[in-house]
């Protein structure tokens, strides 16, 4: 089942039923424009990673700005992109699996959804897939630019998949893809700069020797929040990946010189209890906010502090005497936006206290 | 939107599409059958916690074995297991504003849907909520037994709560709720059972005075997974609220001396890279699993390791030479059982290497 949604458009804020998902549309908004403004005449664009909003509204709102499409991590996300009207879907991970290749393949009819592989079965997979149902899939070759998680070695590896793919009847080789994930958290700028500098490096390389062998990258796709420019001063990069921009969060907030985004997404959260002197209860826990990268934070309210969170409670610690009301609702900020906007089937659109939209996080869950 | 099954009754549980959340029926059926032998003829009765299960299957499964019913954490969780069938339902927390409490008393007329209270104003706003249509709610007063979360203190702050709850016409006085959360997890049994001994203190002395007051408690409830036996022996709880029992998960098994129940919940998960040597990558990461309490175990593969969780990733750390195959599925133990199911909309069932069932997850992410 869904979750019912939680207001109705012209309703004060206040009304919105919790815990809620809310976007605060003049922050977002704005962010949205800031990475226009910041991409427009570079020649690199943006594909924004949908893996964070979930959502073929907000995908259509980032391309509306430039954006030549979105990125997903996994093909349940890109069939819900697609049904909603995308036309250009990078899956920006590997697939495996005969099911969700016959899935990922019959994507092909309406929109392009383009892959990554870091594996010559994953290539053969994905030519049999492709031919069963005579469609063409393009095909990128991931790079291991510094996280070892996935992706292959530069050099060799690199060449010999991609020639694999481009001998391969029904694939397209499309280029590389060369993400840092586990950068875009480092604390301090140089820490960052350094990694993505080695990513830069590798993948230049990469691209160089492909062109050589007469494989050149249409798509060379990377960078997120936290490292964006460094990949845009790359000369490398065609293609930015981010998604946390758009809405960003508690944890990008404690990098050292955080990104230049507005925190504009917001669980709203009801005090339930106030019985213990010096603690409030909030009515959102450990299912209504991602604590992977830290406990949320108290918007507005520097006084109040998340300081545990069980199933369904949050614990504030009252630590400045002004303990809020028992029913007052509080603004909290995600620790981690991408697996908190999970948790949600709708976001709550606010402008100047009032909700003006209810969108669907569609794609929720979609985790095959 | 719902998740699409990922597997059909019949199948071979390796051809279940991941990640996927499994129940091993056997198992699942043996713990069910254990904690109601183990009530048995002690006059306590189990009310199971469905903010574990979320389904009104399972609630049936467990009332067919003696439970007098089942708690929930939340309204639309109520909504659900009432919609499905289940007549008696104890909100087992404090549920504050209007909309919801609308909500609770329109439900009285399909199921006895019981609430908690622990503040003079939640028992105002339960009488008005409960007037407007013309129902009678069953409030119990939410006692602070050790978990400084929500309740109030023993003594007079409850006895004041019962009275009022008594004196208002549309409300009945239910008894008490006495949850000691955080024991459930203190490691050491010891550690357990003197959290445990000062609640059966403190519910026993409540309990006592509301008697004298002429306010006998039809329900004293509390226990959970970690301390239902300390309850059980107190001569003082004639409800225990255990949820977790009939899966486990990888945290109550670092308990010293853990509870005497099976691990039957697993989340499936399929080998997608093999790129780095010594590191497979799983399907499975943050969206997946619960990392709450812990990172998950990977199901007899000792020499395995889930070393990382990122949004759609899990890293394993392969440490003893034997890697798994690319595509190879893997069962793992969630870290934390509760919120790791609430991102599932399916529970497939399995026997012997087949599946068996599929159960809808029905009351998933009804945080309101």
């Amino acid at each position: 089942m869904m979750q019912p949604p939680p207001a109705q458009p012209g309703m004060p804020e206040d009304e919105v039923d919790t815990p809620a998902l809310l976007i605060d549309l003049d922050a977002f908004e704005a962010n949205l424009d800031a990475m226009a403004t910041r991409l427009e005449g570079t020649g690199v664009k943006l594909r924004a990673h949908a893996k964070t909003h979930k959502s073929p509204v907000i995908a259509r709102l980032q391309m509306a700005r430039g954006a030549v499409g979105q990125c997903v991590q996994k093909v349940g996300e890109a069939e819900v992109l697609a049904w909603g009207g995308i036309p250009d879907i990078l899956v920006s991970n590997e697939v495996v699996g005969r099911t969700k290749l016959a899935r990922l393949a019959a994507l092909q009819r309406i929109s392009r959804v383009a892959v990554c592989v870091d594996d010559a079965a994953q290539v053969s997979a994905l030519e049999a897939a492709a031919e069963a149902v005579g469609a063409r899939i393009t095909v990128l070759v991931e790079l291991d630019c510094g996280a070892s998680r996935c992706g292959v070695e530069p050099g060799p590896p690199v060449v010999a998949l991609a020639r694999q793919i481009a001998a391969s009847p029904h694939l397209i080789f499309g280029g590389l893809q060369s993400y840092h994930g586990s950068a875009q958290h480092r604390r301090r700028p140089e820490e960052r700069a350094a990694a993505i500098a080695h990513a830069v490096e590798v993948t230049r390389r990469s691209v160089e020797q492909l062109t050589q062998q007469g494989l050149p990258c249409a798509i060379v796709g990377g960078g997120g929040t936290g490292t964006f420019e460094h990949e845009l001063a790359s000369g490398v990069y065609n293609e930015i990946q981010a998604g946390s921009y758009a809405f960003m969060d508690a944890d990008y907030a404690r990098n050292e010189v955080p990104p230049p985004f507005r925190q504009s997404l917001f669980v709203l959260s009801t005090v339930m209890s106030r019985a213990i002197p010096g603690v409030a209860v909030l009515d959102a826990g450990l299912k209504a906010l991602a604590v992977d990268s830290g406990l949320p934070l108290v918007h507005g309210r520097p006084g109040l502090r998340y300081a545990g969170a069980s199933d369904e409670h949050g614990k504030l610690l009252v630590e400045d005497g002004t303990a809020p009301a028992l029913g007052e609702k509080l603004r909290l900020v995600p620790g981690h936006c991408d697996p908190t906007i999970d948790r949600y089937d709708w976001y709550v659109g606010v402008r100047r206290g009032r909700v003006e939209c209810l969108w669907p996080v569609a794609a929720r869950g979609m985790m095959q």
